[in-house]
């Protein structure tokens, strides 16, 4: 009879270890710990590691979304995985392999459906994202041949709508996923080659850059039935043909006071755009390459990290000044940043240095380091409420 | 020793009662249910009561700001009690009686302040957002016969500083709180019987509508060296000294397309106002004295409440058409209004049906009712990551 008590008080104990679990979600997040196929589970209050989850795959260029309720993140890998991560127990809810070369996903607006974007096969796959159960795909067939493009820069809208480009067709495609199982697809051309695309923080305008030629593919999703437009044309690919060592990420979108802050292709500058018109207003030098320009939360700063050579550099623009005002070297290999949700930190990756630092955003000042395995992507909870993440 | 064992098991399974708590807070979040001193806690994923908790005093114009974890609501009553409240497990953490009279409060940037501003005794105090010990307070003193102020319109800054106005004194005051013991206070002229403020969502500008005079006093925070200035002149309340049925609340702060929508006092309109250089647009006509003008999360859309006699309607503009298109009348005495995290839904309480209503902003159909005692406010926790709420 002891026995048996002892049994149940053990497997009573055994079930309370999850009681650690019972905390807020708001100040939660992963970052890919890339070389291991891990993410690190993190908190952004007392700025500290809470868990780590092994068995993820092929994490290089992996990206992230989350639950509206902030538990769960999603994580796409390189290799096709989707795995559905539970913050609280730091254990894998879910997970399938998807398609066999991916490069990120998105989330509806009414958090329901998660939707990966995939080079191979090209197209978009639509799941429930409670069970990862397969509702649809839509195969990003073009042409006559049967050809099916890479697709890029996949986004969400609202009205469960996503908006993506189709770097081999050179269009842009919107899909209402209104009914899941029966995916509406309106397609424009965007032009030669879009590489990566955005949406606004207000869902409104699809931006998709374009590698093939000068200038930026708009699509007014309110208004679709303009199409989609070419935008800075000046934009500076076109002009020197300058080598380009790493690719920008667009989804690095920063809006501030009205303007848009977009990587250059090549050159060292960030562009700055008045997203009324959608003009070029001027261009601000920087020290390399850049790779992410990321508005603090306020808008009154503009975070700047680079390419190789120049990625142990970051570069914070002073968006009244209108020009570079702090220069840091966190790290070597500074692969990405993430704000906490109210911007008063910052979080960097240095992968060759294997850490993440935190500075203070307003006093420019480390506030703290954590140790990591070859960091990539960080990624907080926060966007679980953002259109466009 | 079986005895034992028992207590033991009861004991622990005692302890797990909590697990029932281990969920994400991104969908969660309170509605105040004024009559019974109480608040109810809600998820908006299921759309669905979790729980209630009693005790929190005299709950008219209640607010409420929350943990930057997203797991503590604190509650400001009007008969001054602050209350910390578990969402998680629908208790009371902590609660104070901080002041005889008081309207409201808001939360420092990191999460580790609450402030709240009182009419009685005039000024803010400032608390620790954990233990709510009091760290300090900042008396709202002016003139020569140390006579105080009412304080209204607080708002959280970046950099732990705080904005709010003087009822009395006409003034805007901003409190640095980076050292929370010893408070620093810069002090601006504003106008005559400022009786509201907010900031905009970039925490830049700070607001304060007048009612002793025509106009808003404009103060830019990133620029306090140049002083408040007085905008709209034209604002409406000189012109025809309307009787005003219920002050406007500017909290109801709606930024579209880089218009800011208000509510006049008295007149039925709501004014739109380019937020670039504070020029009155134009004046969108609706149904009565409007009291919250609140965007959905995208901006596409504004939705507007109304003061007695009109307050069983609510109207929807659409932001690109410049005009109301949506005229609902979801139930008697529609006293707030709060957006899922990324607009989806719209929650609406009816004070005097006892209840509140969801309505899909898609759509404009409603989606579900749920039964609640004279419900007022309405709060979700994605304000925790949000700027001057």
């Amino acid at each position: 009879m002891m026995r048996w008590f002892t049994l149940l008080a053990a497997s009573l104990l055994a079930g309370c270890v999850q009681m650690q679990s019972v905390r807020g979600t708001g100040d939660l997040g992963v970052v890919i710990e890339r070389a291991n196929g891990r993410v690190a589970v993190v908190e952004t209050t007392g700025k500290t590691v809470l868990g780590r989850i092994e068995g993820l795959g092929d994490l290089s260029h992996a990206s992230v979304v989350f639950s509206r309720d902030g538990r769960y993140a999603y994580v796409f890998g390189r290799d096709g995985g989707l795995t559905k991560v539970d913050l609280l127990t730091a254990t894998i809810a879910k997970r399938v392999m998807q398609a066999g070369n991916s490069i990120g996903g998105a989330i509806s607006q009414d958090g329901r459906l998660v939707v990966a974007q995939n080079y191979q096969p090209g197209g978009i796959k639509v799941f429930d994202a409670a069970s990862l159960e397969l509702l649809s795909e839509v195969p990003a067939a073009y042409g006559t041949e049967g050809k099916h493009s890479k697709v890029v820069g996949l986004a969400d809208l609202t009205g469960n709508r996503f908006a993506y480009a189709l770097f081999d067709a050179g269009q842009i495609w919107v899909t209402d996923l209104s009914d899941p199982r029966n995916p509406k697809t309106e397609k424009f051309a965007a032009g030669n080659q879009p590489y990566d695309g955005l949406v606004t923080p207000d869902g409104r305008h699809y931006l998709a850059g374009l590698f093939g030629e000068d200038g930026i593919a708009l699509l007014d999703t309110w208004r679709p039935q303009d199409g989609a437009r070419k935008i800075l044309g000046g934009y500076g690919r076109g002009q020197e043909k300058l080598p380009v060592f790493k690719m920008p990420h667009l989804r690095g979108w920063a809006m501030a006071g009205g303007n848009a802050y977009l990587p250059a292709i090549g050159s060292h500058e960030v562009l700055v755009v008045d997203a009324r018109n959608w003009q070029g207003v001027h261009r601000i030098p920087v020290k390399g390459q850049p790779v992410f320009v990321m508005a603090r939360p306020d808008g009154r700063q503009v975070w700047v990290n680079f390419a190789f050579p120049d990625n142990g550099w970051v570069q914070v623009i002073d968006t009244v000044a209108g020009k570079v005002v702090q220069t840091l070297e966190p790290g070597k290999a500074i692969l990405h940043m993430e704000f906490t949700p109210r911007g008063e930190a910052v979080w960097l990756s240095a992968r060759d240095d294997n850490k993440v630092v935190v500075y203070d955003t307003a006093t420019f000042k480390p506030l703290t380091t954590l140790p990591m395995q070859a960091p990539s992507g960080i990624f907080f909870t926060t966007r679980a409420a953002r259109t466009g993440f």
